[in-house]
């Protein structure tokens, strides 16, 4: 039978979701502990693979089981053989013709930037980081140019595996937590920079290699005031990598899951949102 | 001169702030960065020494200079010797009588706590776990026999160095963060746990070696109904260890730091606030 997982991991230690003979993907510590589990190895297939040092809130598995086990027995055998970052959050048996990858319908991403004139401490691995204000407004303006469909060849990395550079991307939200700005932390007034989470959220069918991260270093070379937010039009029109700014740092990169048909009732990610940093972020 | 720092620290891969003979210390390290940025060795006394793996938002901590620098330079400076989960947030320059244990007049800490059918994962080592739902209404009840001042040996681990068990419990305040119980991550209703953060803030003149841990073990067999609130008041009067939970684990445990007097002009904590996990808690 087949067998649908949603996983929550930590992504500072592990060399990305996909499998490689080194062992260190988490991927390669789902299917271990699935063996050790159930006493017979499975393939696993995975609705979106994310990089080094990128979290996942809700990745999504599927795969095809020698053996019956409940669903709440799957969430409990599974985890007592992950390492403490890893979790299985949910199982479902579901119909054959489900396909984590393929039956997904959208794909939704978090980008979680500390805003201090301190780098990330408590938080580390956890966070992006700017040390300079950010022009939200600005910022909502830039992210606009790139809703709808496009080539987004700009924004891919030279290894991207896909198909084709176009894409549809369908929203981009831009929150941030309350400004604290109280007591300026670093004893200058002139330089001082209010404490603060900013969220940024991706939605589109599907993302290319790097893709969040290209945007991310573009919307920041924007709210720090380097570019103008019509600049990103012309970053998407160059298609090409050399227009946009450098790839950002995948400290603060969470996979928030995919979105399926409603027909295939399976758990959505929001019951997991406060497990971001800046939970509290809200619509400026 | 004096100088005082205020240090945000992710204590999980620590022994502890208190300087030992390993160096695996956080009062380590410190010394170690201050001591490469200003070229000569400072020992360095803190607000309240936190356990291994207790995580800090803001120790306070004065030492005396035998070099002038300024704010930012004394922030920068060290920031750049010290490793990535540790940070030095604000530099000030104090009078020769600040100090930063005997100037305390009370001391701040928060424990975060996980309640979810499945253990963390991405918040491994930065939170308590309870897979049963607890009851707010119960806990706060019991958190109410221990305000005040009291003899706590109930909540005093062996090793304690305080030379009184009596301290003054000046504020506990629980608060959760929204449920999200749309679906049940374990797939099955009868056993389903809506997943949120509870955040507990305690406040006294002073704490007990182990003491939170202790209380917090005490609340949750309230919260999970295993005790009733009036069990607590037992507890307290015992003036055993014996009488009380076993300490809670101390993956969740947050010191947020000491308040000063206004006249010492210091930073307070709530500018990081936001660092905590499940930072949208709200009183119920």
């Amino acid at each position: 039978m087949r067998i649908a997982l949603g996983i929550s991991y930590h992504g500072q230690h592990y060399h990305g979701w996909q499998s490689q003979p080194d062992g260190q993907t988490v991927q390669d510590r789902l299917e271990h502990a699935l063996a050790t589990f159930i006493g017979s190895r499975v393939s696993t297939l995975c609705a979106g693979r994310t990089d080094t040092g990128v979290h996942g809130l809700m990745q999504v598995v599927h795969f095809d089981s020698p053996v019956q086990r409940t669903e709440m027995s799957w969430v409990r055998g599974t985890n007592r053989f992950l390492p403490a970052d890893i979790a299985v959050q949910w199982a479902r048996e579901v119909p054959d013709d489900f396909h984590a990858r393929n039956r997904a319908e959208s794909r939704r991403y978090a980008y979680v930037l500390l805003q201090s004139a301190v780098r990330p401490s408590i938080d580390a691995g956890r966070v992006g980081w700017t040390f300079l204000p950010l022009d939200g407004e600005g910022m909502r303006e830039a992210a606009r140019h790139l809703l709808g469909e496009h080539d987004f060849s700009s924004f891919r990395a030279a290894a991207c595996q896909s198909h084709t550079p176009v894409k549809t991307l369908h929203a981009i939200r831009i929150s941030a937590s309350p400004l604290r700005s109280k007591h300026p932390p670093a004893g200058s007034d002139a330089r001082a920079v209010p404490t603060c989470y900013w969220r940024f959220e991706f939605e589109a069918n599907a993302f290319l290699h790097h893709m969040i991260r290209n945007i991310m270093g573009c919307l920041i070379a924007v709210g720090q005031g380097h570019q103008r937010p019509e600049w990103m039009r012309g970053v998407l029109q160059a298609r090409s990598r050399d227009a946009a700014a450098p790839t950002f740092a995948p400290d603060g990169l969470y996979f928030l899951g995919p979105r399926y048909a409603p027909r295939w009732d399976l758990p959505d990610s929001s019951a997991l949102f406060d497990f971001l940093p800046g939970a509290n972020a809200q619509d400026l």
